[in-house]
């Protein structure tokens, strides 16, 4: 468990890695982006990509998922409010193992609220031929420990 | 089907309405978001938020559901490849009713590749109560008219 106050610019967490299954892919496709250049190889095939691609909202999600897993844990879970940046650099394939790697960039206490404050965060996901498909900065409310301020 | 250039600014598309279900919260926070606050009632209430909430990327995946289904439809499919910026505004509770409003910012063709542009769109997803419980700007890749440019 970490409050703000453990946190320091250029800290950086790696968490373990996941497969990203064609059937946990099209399964969240049908339910969230049914769209054919997800579901099907064959119209994936004339789309824009060229092939069968995953959910770019997918990737996100299993991104959150593999940071909830990972040694990150904030006192008060992992609470996200605003993300500043979010690039979908290169399409994820079907059967791609992903993991995240996390720095942090500013740690800024709150003024009007002396309990809590705000943590920037990269969080770049990663595939296994080592290119970031995902890049996002995301700002957190993370409370400070009890006897900081 | 819409090309890039049937759009302009300030063009709004309106989706359909959809339950976010207890069931349906629970099922996404137990695969990509498990934590207390958004699988057991009595751990949320000592938490961050005070009540069950509902995963912020279950509201964005949701939004893309609505977008999916509704009459904003570009040829290509709706690829989005950037957002500048995502906010959460305010948690959604199970049970709340969402919609999304979109409105065109910016409709930017490409120099280098004329044969597609860039839309960039503003992204509202509102409670049943009219609050905008998250809001985004995306910009998608969408294909020019065959004759155009």
């Amino acid at each position: 468990m970490q409050f703000l106050d453990d946190y320091q610019p250029g800290q950086r967490f790696v968490t373990a890695a996941r497969l990203m299954s064609e059937d946990a892919a099209k399964d969240f496709a049908t339910a969230f982006d049914p769209q054919p250049f997800h579901l099907d190889a064959d119209a994936a095939a004339d789309s824009t990509f060229g092939k069968l691609v995953v959910s770019g909202w997918h990737t996100a999600a299993l991104t959150m998922r593999l940071m909830v897993d990972s040694d990150f844990q904030p006192v008060n879970g992992i609470v996200g409010f605003r993300v500043d940046e979010l690039n979908w650099n290169r399409p994820v394939s079907p059967g791609d193992r992903l993991h995240a790697v996390m720095e942090v960039l500013a740690v800024t206490p709150s003024r009007s609220k002396p309990d809590r404050g705000v943590l920037k965060l990269r969080i770049s996901t990663i595939n296994q031929e080592d290119e970031a498909v995902q890049d996002m900065t995301a700002n957190l409310l993370v409370m400070r420990r009890p006897d900081a301020g």
